[in-house]
């Protein structure tokens, strides 16, 4: 999609049933179960209020909500160019994948093996595989050839309900690679229909051409590679917002002071800021995500206390991504309990990538949430709405269904919103809309 | 479909690259990879013989693999009235799922989230809830609501890639409504284009009627239920092999002796046996099913080591069903790797329930079972196509791409058999073969 269009505040919750007489470009309606999701992220206990209306309906104009209630008030006042009987299944916000790593060259199904036998992610990566093997094709790239791999990845993203993703580079550990990643995202979001909100991940692990000079290359990111992103949005894209800028902060990565130098300087130049934090060991990442006011920080598998309690009184979301400890076959994940005790937004994505998470479904993410977190299906269906909107900052815009906001949609083939969660392994999704168009399946009149 | 029809031996591996001048109906070329898994079903440590053609082809004619080459050898000899290009993805047999109670009415996702909450599986069941609801409303239920509610479930694991799978009757538990389960499946089958080998499992739990009478309960299965269905099969349809007959051995169901009188019962009136063993609690049932000579012992969660050894030593296919402790959220899994080293001929399943796993994707099934069970890609491949086809006892007729074996084959939209596996979450294939007949997707040609 193009950058993003000036929002006019959603309503309060209260307000939603408005009506009107006027016409709307298309209607939805007969919704059993329409998930509204009002009223902004959900922060700790809160999590899992649907704002649920019964025999529910939407109207849309010109890409965003106009209207929404119940189906006999919203056909009795609305005069609809278009309408679409969601024939009682399930209505609700298009999923927001708030961390993939979606643009990439190539495969690791033989790696895959591998670790079904035993070696370790990190002992793979220490051996020269893992991410190095990615990179290695990647380099070789042209900005159409990465766009080519990924697009059967975002159709599947969006036919699985994806509206928006959050994309990084992070496979290129190079300047001019890692510009022509992050130019292949913006060009991807411009295609559309998926939204795509771009990361620099500069700092995804340390390139072979510095190894054992890891901070040579902290250096390299900081005097070059930002200030080179930066110029590259300032000239190309005046108008559009810098994108995140990420860093993983782990062993045999970045260490935490490491972290802090790359993620410090990405602040003074004006990039909004992420952090992969405790995927494998607890290395402070969380607490200087809180302290440097990053957006979100994401993977939390090994969170110190202090840190959590840290996050729960931030504003910074906890993003969980529980494929990743289920596509590695290790049995620790996000202690998500404790997050929302703690008072955390919680959020859930797929961390789709090539080593260790090839899934594009929020569904199977909100299939394994329930019972690997523990989550319930309302509480795991917000933390891939609305929350997960707050996770890339656009909660103003997208991952709830309030008047004024965004028309991304999805009717589920399913009566009841819990079948999100009971049943996993296939898609539910019968119908997806976004900013207002019918976007899957494509209809012969569409 | 139509009964089974008489079947040609299948050629062995070393003969599979036959060729002929003759022309055929449908010929599938330029497979990456495409997997014959030739040679019979596996057993133990043998697992994982795929039978693989690079650059691979295959051609049919009246439902049937006339020869599996070399691209290049098959189009030379061959006359095609129609060609497939499989554009590099992986050709393999469609996937059997040997363990289904897909016919049901209503849905369990209030359970789900009880059992989220932290009720077992047993706990649901001894309050009436489980099983019995599910009772409640399929007893209700005329023969064509029955198909009517099953057919979105049978065409989604068609479109997953399962191509023939058994079917169980189980939630009627009187013999009328049993019966009912029997004539939808078996009328589903004639309607194809999925094929279905039905399971009578009447045992399945003891009705609300019987409570505290177990044993009341066998000896109608055993004097009434059993006798009735072999008569309806024989007015009905005189040529078709009887169903399985199956019991759900287990605490709170039906203890050894009582599922020992049940299959004995069936199996001197002639049905062949299946058995639901070990799931809870280790009562003896997989001892049971190898001295009866049962096709398949299904689950084997908590089998004891006796009991292993017995079935690694017999013919009675083990048959994991992964899904069921991932849907239940435990921890504990089919002990695969002792299995296979007692020499067992190993299968996959999805156990499809409205209960415990409402999964229909036998490739999901195998990316559970690369992690929980630690099989390699081409092991679960192995055990979800010719191993499966041996735990309904048609390993003659379908499971692998032979000469004379019946043509029911899958494209995947993958270079690589190991993304089974590798990648999770969505649906890899592009192409289903039916008989010979392409049945998803449906072209505009075909």
């Amino acid at each position: 999609m193009t950058s993003a269009r000036p929002v006019r505040s959603p309503t309060p919750a209260s307000e939603v049933r408005r009506t009107s007489d006027a016409g709307c470009d298309l209607l939805i309606h007969s919704a059993a179960q329409l998930l509204t999701l009002a009223g902004g992220p959900q922060r700790g206990n809160e999590l899992g209020r649907l704002g649920m209306i019964e025999d529910g309906a939407l109207a849309m104009t010109d890409g965003r909500v106009i209207a929404v209630g119940s189906t006999g008030e919203l056909r009795r006042h609305h005069r609809a160019r278009r309408e679409i009987d969601a024939r009682g299944g399930v209505v609700l916000p298009g999923f927001v994948d708030p961390h993939t790593h979606v643009v990439w060259m190539g495969d690791r199904a033989a790696e895959f093996e591998l670790r079904l036998r035993g070696a370790s992610y990190m002992e793979i990566m220490a051996a020269g595989g893992g991410i190095a093997s990615t990179v290695r094709l990647t380099r070789l790239a042209s900005i159409e050839a990465l766009m080519l791999e990924a697009r059967p990845r975002l159709w599947r993203m969006l036919t699985h309900g994806t509206t928006t993703a959050e994309a990084k580079t992070g496979y290129g550990l190079e300047t001019g690679a890692e510009l022509r990643l992050l130019e292949a995202v913006l060009r991807l979001d411009g295609e559309g229909p998926l939204e795509l909100a771009p990361t620099l991940l500069g700092a995804h692990a340390v390139p072979p051409e510095f190894s054992g000079d890891t901070q040579g290359y902290v250096d390299l990111v900081c005097s070059q590679m930002l200030p080179a992103a930066r110029s590259h949005m300032q000239s190309s894209r005046p108008d559009r917002p810098l994108p995140f800028v990420d860093v993983f902060c782990e062993q045999g990565a970045f260490d935490l002071a490491q972290s802090r130098q790359i993620l410090a300087t990405a602040r003074r130049l004006g990039f909004p800021l992420k952090i992969h934090a405790d995927e494998f060991a607890g290395l402070g990442g969380t607490a200087l995500a809180v302290e440097l006011g990053a957006v979100s920080a994401d993977h939390l598998v090994h969170t110190p206390p202090t840190d959590i309690a840290a996050l729960g009184r931030s504003t910074t979301v906890a993003v969980a991504l529980p494929c990743t400890p289920f596509g590695l076959a290790e049995h620790e994940f996000t202690p998500a309990q404790t997050l929302l005790e703690a008072g955390a937004i919680l959020a859930l994505a797929t961390d789709l990538n090539p080593g260790t998470a090839w899934c594009e479904s929020m569904q199977f993410v909100i299939a394994l949430a329930c019972r690997a977190l523990r989550l319930s299906p309302a509480q795991a269906i917000a933390a891939a709405t609305i929350n997960a909107a707050a996770a890339i900052g656009r909660q103003d815009r997208i991952g709830s269904l309030e008047v004024g906001k965004q028309a991304d949609v999805l009717v589920l083939d399913a009566p009841d919103f819990r079948h999100l969660g009971y049943r996993f392994g296939t898609n539910l999704v019968s119908l997806v809309v976004k900013n207002g168009q019918v976007v899957h399946p494509v209809w012969p009149e569409g």
